[in-house]
């Protein structure tokens, strides 16, 4: 058990966040206002590992549904929280015994632990993703069986809406319609589970890898020649079947952007700074999907892409990109819970309208 | 309290329900077609006056939100509408008394009864329209402060919503993206209310009426000339505020039909039988909503349109008009309820983006 204690450890964890996004997720600056005033207050979220939660504990996931474009300039109010809170423990019928985040990586990280610190909830170290994605059908619980609803979603004026259905791909859709109307905001309760279905289904120990990767990149800056370094050597972890590698070092030539059916499409070009015929093509669809290295596959999703500045290895979303800037592109395997055969039915690249394959960063690379 | 028997009653009552729909509101045959099997097994509707509802007595509307083109081809569920009970008793968190239609025009007048008769649960001789209504604020409940939500909503295949929100505009917003990733067809319980408040705020015997004006024309065809004239003697109620006028007798020159923002917009363009020059356009969205003869307003919503075919007094609704029908078009004054200043500022001209103040089809025609 251990609690976020510094204003340090928030912005630590909040950069790690971002770069566990894989350029989307949304930025999780709201939520790290949030939690540095719950701090002030003398506040902090308790964190516990999946095994100190009890089987019978009742569980749930806390995340904001909405455009990231809102949700940048959308406050957390304490009101909202609490408000959710009561309504969602109403709505099951029971108590809330612990909280854990739905995506790790950008905002939804930050949720459980606003709410946990707030209302003294626990929140569980670890996460449905380990990443971030689009969808609610594409998670481990979910995956494992564990619906997205019954979910009960309130937005900041009282407006409340509960959504029931066995199938969390329409769950989504109904959520992204209801978001739609109520101002591209709402905050709601997902994937509600006993203790021991999170045990069997969490991807575990993802608080404490933000935490970690942000105090990397941190130290690394103050101490090593290419921070990036310093972060590679963190990440590769063979011996739990993670692997990173430096997929591209180089400078943008070109972004595009669209915002389509409710997704940000896009594509970033680079340029290799030693030669200029080497170049990357790297694909988004909310997040980086793909990377292209003169036209062959070098990374592909569920493996994990990160576009880090190549001086400060600040992680970059998708929004942040912008001609000239240099930067290094970062591959990372997901975490394995997300490469197994049943996974890949829901988030494989043809989940994403890519005409191929999974195939793994380390036989890529 | 009086029943409906036979099927004739039930043809009847379905072709003055789309009289009342003014060209829109959803054709009722589904709901036709569930009432005659339910007489077949013999249950039948029991109708009930207003004032015999006790004042703490739970009543609530049941109605179908949808694309009309969707619903003539689904069909009504025996197992929906028990579901659409059940869950809504549990919702409220108490029994259903009596239930009310919230607009007589079109199909909805038909899923009140429908689940009254299988469920053996009154229904009131009323509704909150008077006609057919596009949105949820625009009826006499909403304009009293009765608000649609809460509401919860189920489709044929077990997924379930719910919304509460003291905005009914909002509420329509949200019901109606609910409804587009369900399909477009969706059941659900609307304008939960106390017996005291539906005898302040319904619009009484309008079922009463359909059955009438259904028998009207049917009986008109055997006795008279003209069909039309029979039904223009039963409208015109000038002692009850009623004013009905024909407005124009012609044949269709021209229909212009477009879906654009889930709502079916057009025109329909008309000549006059006997004098080349003289014209008519009604106005579509959704219901007809204005009538201009010589670019002269004829009849202005929230007053009603109907267009009858000019041999049998046939309704039709906006779907139904082509090229070369021989029509005639009625005037009809909305209920008194829909002429006061409070409810105006929700269903006059202006809430249907017209420049224009409402005018009384008496002061018009």
């Amino acid at each position: 058990m251990k609690h976020i204690k510094t204003p340090q450890d928030i912005a630590d964890m909040a950069r790690g966040a971002v770069f566990l996004g894989t350029g989307g997720g949304g930025d999780p600056y709201v939520g790290e206002l949030f939690l540095l005033q719950q701090l002030e207050e003398g506040r902090s979220p308790m964190i516990v590992t999946a095994d100190d939660v009890a089987d019978d504990a009742f569980v749930v996931s806390i995340a904001g549904v909405g455009a990231p474009t809102v949700l940048v300039e959308h406050l957390v109010s304490e009101r909202t929280l609490l408000d959710l809170l009561a309504r969602a423990e109403a709505f099951y019928g029971r108590k809330i015994d612990a909280l854990i985040s739905a995506e790790i990586g950008g905002a939804n990280s930050m949720f459980p632990l606003a709410l946990g610190a707030r209302a003294g909830i626990p929140v569980i170290d670890g996460d449905g993703m380990g990443r971030a994605f689009p969808h609610l059908e594409m998670t481990t619980f979910s995956i494992d069986g564990i619906t997205a609803t019954p979910t009960v979603m309130i937005d900041d004026l009282g407006n409340v809406a509960t959504v029931t259905t066995p199938n969390d791909r329409l769950a989504e859709d109904m959520l992204r319609a209801l978001c739609n109307t109520l101002g591209a905001m709402v905050l709601g309760s997902f994937y509600s589970m006993s203790g021991k279905q999170m045990k069997q289904s969490a991807v575990r120990d993802t608080i404490t890898q933000t935490l970690e990767i942000g105090r990397c990149i941190r130290e690394s800056r103050e101490t090593c020649e290419d921070p990036v370094s310093g972060l590679m050597t963190y990440l590769n972890d063979p011996k739990r079947g993670r692997y990173a590698r430096v997929l591209f070092d180089g400078k943008i030539t070109d972004v595009t952007h669209e915002t389509r059916d409710g997704w940000h499409w896009g594509a970033v070009s680079l340029q290799s700074m030693t030669d200029a015929n080497d170049k990357m093509v790297v694909e988004i669809q909310n997040e980086y999907l793909a990377a292209r290295r003169n036209g062959k596959t070098a990374i592909i999703v569920p493996d994990m892409i990160s576009i880090l500045d190549r001086e400060t290895a600040e992680p970059l979303t998708a929004e942040m990109l912008h001609y000239g800037l240099r930067v290094k592109v970062i591959g990372y395997s997901a975490v394995p819970e997300l490469r197994t055969e049943k996974a890949l039915k829901v988030c494989s690249p043809r989940q994403f309208g890519m005409n191929e394959d999974f195939l793994p960063l380390e036989s890529l690379a």
